[in-house]
């Protein structure tokens, strides 16, 4: 990558407790192959507070913010957009002439998501876990018109992200009649790269009654769950769509510019390529 | 310029009511000439606090200090090490696990430049104005083992300068006869390109008897003074081996290398370039 960084280069840069490489990758590469004069870099901390007084202090245009921060940033800044007040979850931080404006892209990405992918809103669905990225899935869920319910074995996290949506909670997968015409969405790390990486999070007879499936998984882009989908002849959305959405969005946010197809293609592959 | 910045790739940056380029450029040409995993950029705040907090808490590796910050910073850092401490003005902070410790390089850079030069220790100097540089400079000068004056049309900072050093103060330059045998030194900016561009720091007189001649003006390299001084074959020290050696000291404190000198100069030509 080439760039050559000077004082009125823009820096953008994420938060989180433990920093990967995806952003970092996507987005100089954009910055790069549109001509921009952004940098961007990950940062964890230990000291959210400074830390976020520093985006401010030193306008840093943008920043993403991952866990644990999610929601223990939201009394540091100045303006919660809709996307962000929704869940009361930030992803994104935008810096207008030193106010704090939060976002969540996660949210703006599953919504686009369930639109391009043409799910009925009239439809249901049934979501599999309770962590944060299962409240921005689940309120784009309800949003884009489906109802549905949370399967959770956390017996706190469960009920409650049910409850935000007047939805029922159940602690294991019941029958497989549950999941006739319904959307089989999963936002627990079964199948992710890792320990769980052989789990699926619904079995084959769930599946095979399914509308579609949608798994949040981004690493592996394809998992147990939605290679069995595909098996099955049932329509998928995956995690890595929902994580370069997101991106493609805070891009947008900070720069003011969208990138082509094309575009986005060539850098989730080199951010993909780490 | 080529780098590929990741989670891991360090930030050094700088803080400065006008933040210039040569720092960046410099810097980001050696980390990238040496395959050094680091980023530098300018920035400048109108929250000191907020960003040397932030500093601190994201992390950041190094941070260069210019006017009207290094001096208020002070309260803020951890440790001042010897040569920030003898002019109480900070121009580097390395931040060690979240411990900022303060440094002047400028300091640092006047001394080893007095050295390289052979100036003589038990010579006499007039130095030319007040300001912050000159506040190096004059430490640099008495710890070389030098005698001298302080020239300064203020009437506050002139006197106070002075007697940090038990020297005597004037308002103006008087009697030639003071250059005789002695290192004239101008931290004013006479001479620096814009207004005062065509003015001479020290008069041909002065020059003539003088030992030698050190300018602080970095911008351009060749003031009239300097001019001067080589049209009548006195030896000379420029404010461009100031900025770029107390540069490649901050790189040193920054990364732990230490530059070959070809290295340094292609890095300070590029720097120079813009």
């Amino acid at each position: 990558m080439t760039m050559d960084i000077s004082r009125d280069t823009q820096l953008c840069m994420s938060l989180s407790g433990r920093p990967g490489n995806f952003g970092t990758r996507f987005h100089n590469h954009l910055y790069q192959a549109l001509g921009l004069d952004y940098v961007y870099k990950a940062f964890t901390t230990t000291d959210l507070p400074a830390a976020i007084g520093g985006v401010r202090a030193l306008g840093v245009r943008g920043c993403a913010v991952s866990m644990p921060f999610k929601e223990a940033c939201i009394p540091l800044l100045d303006e919660l957009k809709p996307s962000a007040a929704r869940l009361q979850s930030v992803n994104t931080i935008v810096n207008e002439g030193g106010r704090l404006i939060a976002h969540n892209t996660d949210y703006v990405a599953v919504a686009a998501l369930l639109q391009t992918h043409g799910v009925d809103p009239t439809g249901r669905f049934v979501l599999r876990g309770s962590g944060g990225m299962g409240r921005a899935v689940l309120a784009a869920l309800v949003d884009h018109g489906l109802q549905g319910c949370v399967v959770a074995r956390n017996a706190q996290a469960g009920p409650a992200v049910a409850a935000l949506h007047g939805l029922p909670w159940q602690d294991a997968l019941g029958d497989a009649h549950q999941a006739e015409g319904a959307w089989l969405v999963n936002v627990t790390p079964l199948g992710m790269a890792g320990a769980q990486a052989d789990e699926q999070a619904f079995p084959d007879g769930w599946i095979a009654r399914a509308a579609g499936v949608f798994d949040v998984v981004a690493l592996p882009a394809e998992t147990p769950l939605l290679r069995a989908a595909r098996r099955l002849g049932k329509p998928v959305i995956g995690g890595d769509e929902v994580i370069v959405l997101q991106a493609v969005e805070q891009f947008v946010l900070y720069t003011g510019v969208r990138p082509s197809a094309a575009q986005i293609a060539a850098a989730a592959a080199h951010a993909r390529a780490l």
